[in-house]
């Protein structure tokens, strides 16, 4: 039996090439790996043979040929629901997880930074490996395909900060390229329709209907194995069931990683470093409890995130059979990348290519400006942080500790003047009043500090993910402009062109929609946080003030 | 002719020994000065020969030896105010400063520690160093002289800190010794008595019936000699007679040591350090005023030091003819040491020497125990200074530039949303309070941190003299238990004791009434400062949060 590859993802040949196109979920028969240069050759179900890039397939193994030849090559949107339950796909199937290096175990510690997996799922990780280099635009000699992609990102590169990048998702400025060429035949039901539509803002994503938010509560340690294995579990629940769900760190970060891959157009919220500081596991805990709820808040508020399959898997799913089956079926997606696009309406009227060049222009400005300003505060946060809980509670204590010894020398020449002793005891409890505001020193940053910090953690997230995003819709737009050059030269029909331009609109809409959703998220947001940090400051303030006059008063007494 | 010596201080000599007793100020003629170990041989005008430590006198020159025949050799205390005016002891007669190393001029600049001397002061300088050795008790082999010294003083000795000391006054252990043993023949007028009173509190210092007070003026740059030279003279003006005396340093520092001299049961408020901290000249000028305010506050505040004529010749004296006379007849006082007890008049009662003996061991412990605070407030004050002045302001600023950095970059995305322009404003505003609150740490030492400093320099100067005055009474009563001893042995008659016995008591309730003012007086003192330190520092954190409750209210409008 031939070896047979499955397309991974979408991809246009040229036309008049070698190369052919090939479709998310395709199987190909294999016919070279030696062309060269990462590509391979194959034949698809038609007959048809040609190049592609071998980093958009994968190898199957023969028993998984069988399986996947049942499939659709390019299943129905609609379809992807009844699979949740396919029984075809249950445990132990691990070859089926699509470029995820997590197992289905809920055991890792949080800290586990390296997945003990093995078997099958070591192979799909090999796969991985072999998918990073990015595919050609089309037309493009393959030599000079890593040079035009450095140069296409190279304004964004270099802002990209601390953001998770997917260990597998290939590079989106291709992903879901077959929506922008019309190639991509899939029918979106009307529920899971997404509405851009024009307020005096501008064009905003529809707002939510029905807007729920999400509890993450104090994570408490769970163990498996019959205690052989311990770990964190953190308790969510939606306002919109009531439902507790149990959560650890890796399904936060399969999740993450599904919506990285799904929504390119789309700033996903981060999750949590691992290095946060925190001098107590508890502490440390608390930290990453406080940034989950960040990420899942943001999640929450956003018209398009916040209603997107895998994340209501996410949130509701409680049984461990459906959640491995719902966990496959995300990763089976097929609506990623710009293809996500499909399911979105978007207001009749043309845009002109000239005022989208110019918002997306300033919003890169201003993301470029505002990533070293979010950094900046971040890492003040951290800073102010260390300073309260070390040197200026050290300070006060050292102040409060030479108060209280001058006040015991004084109690050693206590004679009958009765002044001397109040004077004595007021000395000390200045004293004792400056070692305890040392204390709230070392106490406040949690009311201040580390929250301002977790809230900057988010935006640090957010603005680093903003340049990947201009980035996969200019890759849109030069799409585009390369349909109008092979228009000019007649090899593409105005008919399908027009198909091009208008769903480059779509593209521009979601980009529009998205950069206006930032701002007023932010607008809001940033307002009410720096309200609560200074509230926080002035009420710390307040009560050194409060200590000290306590303190002065010993002395009128 | 033969040379000849003046005793600069009393000594006894040990009865049955060749040692002979020699009077402050009294003639001798040099027979041998190659005895050794600090010992010389000599004749006094009775035609009696002996030894005395060659430390206790100094050498005439032959032009001397004439003038200073005709001054008494112990003259009465009423004959010194006539000597003010005394034609015989004008300009240019530097050679009867006894000790002192500054010259008449008032262009010293105050950093100037090499003083600048010629001819006959320059000697008078070699003088002094050959009166640092302290004499030997009676009886004693000169060998064991230092160890027993050590032995004495070595429960103060690590304690006495940074206080002047004296460049060439002998320690007053034995200085005015002739007080003590009934050879002081001094007449005191009625209204140069000082009376010791008993009040509920135990033995007090007859308080002053005329309280007065002295501002020490901002001080400002003189010149002299056309420009040439230019100093810092203080501007002194005592609430007495409201006329303002002009006064540079180092008339502070002639008066500090002629204080020291003459009051050794007394500890003399110290002068500002010369290593006072501060950024700019103005700043540290405006340092040295404040601390000299503490020493003039101290000498005005103190029944006996308030009265001493030096004091109210510095403090009044406007002539410069004048000025020199009086520094000479102050430089010339005999009753130094314990002599000047002749001037007190304490209670009748005889005093149980095992109470006093319990009152000055507890004084001991307390002034140790209290050196040691005392320095560490005062060390604090000068690191809280740095810290106000430098970290905490740089942090408040780097907090202050990240928020204002952010609306900075917040203000590159401004649309046409109108509360996103406010934010932008308010968090820029935010930014420029936490810089102005740095500017406020800046500012703040000079209203708590350092007032507070120059206070303790106080203290830590009172507090570290209170050794040698203790050792200064422990020596008086070591010299009575030997007055005893000798009684004991029928080499003293008791009637001679008796007088020993009731001069040792005016000198124990001199010590009591002194530890009674400090105590009242730090009581006092303390509790104002303490108070002026806290209300200070509440007004500060008042202002930081009242800036970020304007800032807070920005988001609001």
């Amino acid at each position: 039996m031939s070896t047979q590859v499955q397309a991974l993802y979408d991809f246009t040949g040229e036309p008049g090439t070698t190369e052919m196109s090939i479709t998310c979920g395709e199987i190909l028969t294999l016919i070279n790996t030696e062309i060269g240069e990462g590509w391979w050759e194959g034949r698809n179900s038609k007959g048809e043979t040609g190049l592609f890039p071998a980093a958009y397939v994968r190898k199957l193994a023969p028993e998984e040929s069988e399986l996947t030849k049942a499939a659709p090559a390019a299943p129905r949107y609609d379809q992807a629901a009844d699979d949740w339950g396919d029984q075809q796909y249950s445990a132990g199937d691990n070859n089926y997880q699509r470029g995820t290096s997590h197992d289905d175990g809920w055991d890792d510690d949080w800290d586990d930074d390296t997945y003990s997996e093995i078997g099958p799922a070591q192979q799909s990780k090999t796969h991985h490996n072999q998918q990073a280099p990015l595919a050609p635009l089309p037309g493009m000699p393959i030599n000079d395909y890593n040079q035009h992609i450095d140069e296409t990102t190279s304004n964004f590169g270099s802002t990209v900060g601390t953001v998770r990048k997917s260990k597998f998702a290939p590079s989106s400025k291709v992903s879901g390229e077959s929506y922008l060429l019309g190639t991509l035949n899939v029918e979106v039901p009307e529920t899971d329709k997404v509405y851009i539509i024009q307020d005096e803002e501008g064009y905003i994503w529809s707002p939510l209907s029905q807007p729920y938010s999400v509890t993450v509560a104090s994570p408490k340690k769970e163990s498996k194995f019959k205690g052989i294995k311990s770990f964190i579990a953190y308790q969510l629940t939606p306002s919109f069931n009531n439902i507790q769900v149990s959560r650890r760190y890796k399904h936060f970060d399969w999740l993450h990683e599904r919506l990285q891959e799904k929504f390119t157009l789309i700033p996903i919220p981060p999750l949590p470093d691992k290095q946060i500081s925190g001098r107590y596991d508890e502490q440390l805990i608390e930290r990453r409890r406080v940034q989950l709820q960040e990420f899942v808040d943001w999640m929450c508020r956003h018209p398009v995130l916040s209603k997107s399959e895998v994340w209501q898997h996410f949130l509701t799913c409680t049984d461990e059979k459906r959640w491995k089956a719902g966990k496959r079926q995300a990763e089976r997606d097929n609506l990623l990348g710009l293809n996500y696009c499909i399911s979105l309406v978007v207001p009749e009227k043309a845009l002109l290519q000239s005022q989208v060049d110019h918002i997306t222009d300033q919003c890169g400005t201003f993301v470029s400006s505002m990533d070293t300003s979010v950094k900046s505060v971040s890492n003040m946060c951290v800073a102010q942080t260390k300073r309260f809980q070390g040197p200026y509670k050290t300070d006060c204590q050292k102040v409060g500790e030479a108060f209280y010894n001058l006040g015991n020398a004084l109690s050693l020449d206590e004679g009958t003047i009765v002044s001397t002793s109040k004077l004595t005891s007021a000395i000390k409890q200045t004293g004792g009043a400056y070692i305890e505001i040392g204390r709230m020193y070392d106490e406040q940053p949690k009311y201040d500090w580390e929250p301002l910090g977790d809230k900057f953690h988010l935006y640090k997230g957010i603005v680093g993910s903003f340049p990947d995003v201009l980035g996969n819709h200019k890759a849109a737009v030069q799409k585009k402009r390369e349909c109008e050059r092979l228009t000019a030269e007649h090899k593409m029909e105005i008919a399908q062109l027009n198909e091009v331009l208008r769903r480059t609109d779509v593209i521009s809409y979601a980009l529009l929609a998205e950069i206006n959703h930032f701002k007023a998220e932010r607008t809001a947001d940033l307002k009410a946080t720096m309200q609560k940090f200074l509230r926080q400051q002035i009420t710390f303030y307040k009560k050194v003030v409060d200590k000290l006059e306590v303190t002065l008063r010993q002395y009128d007494e």
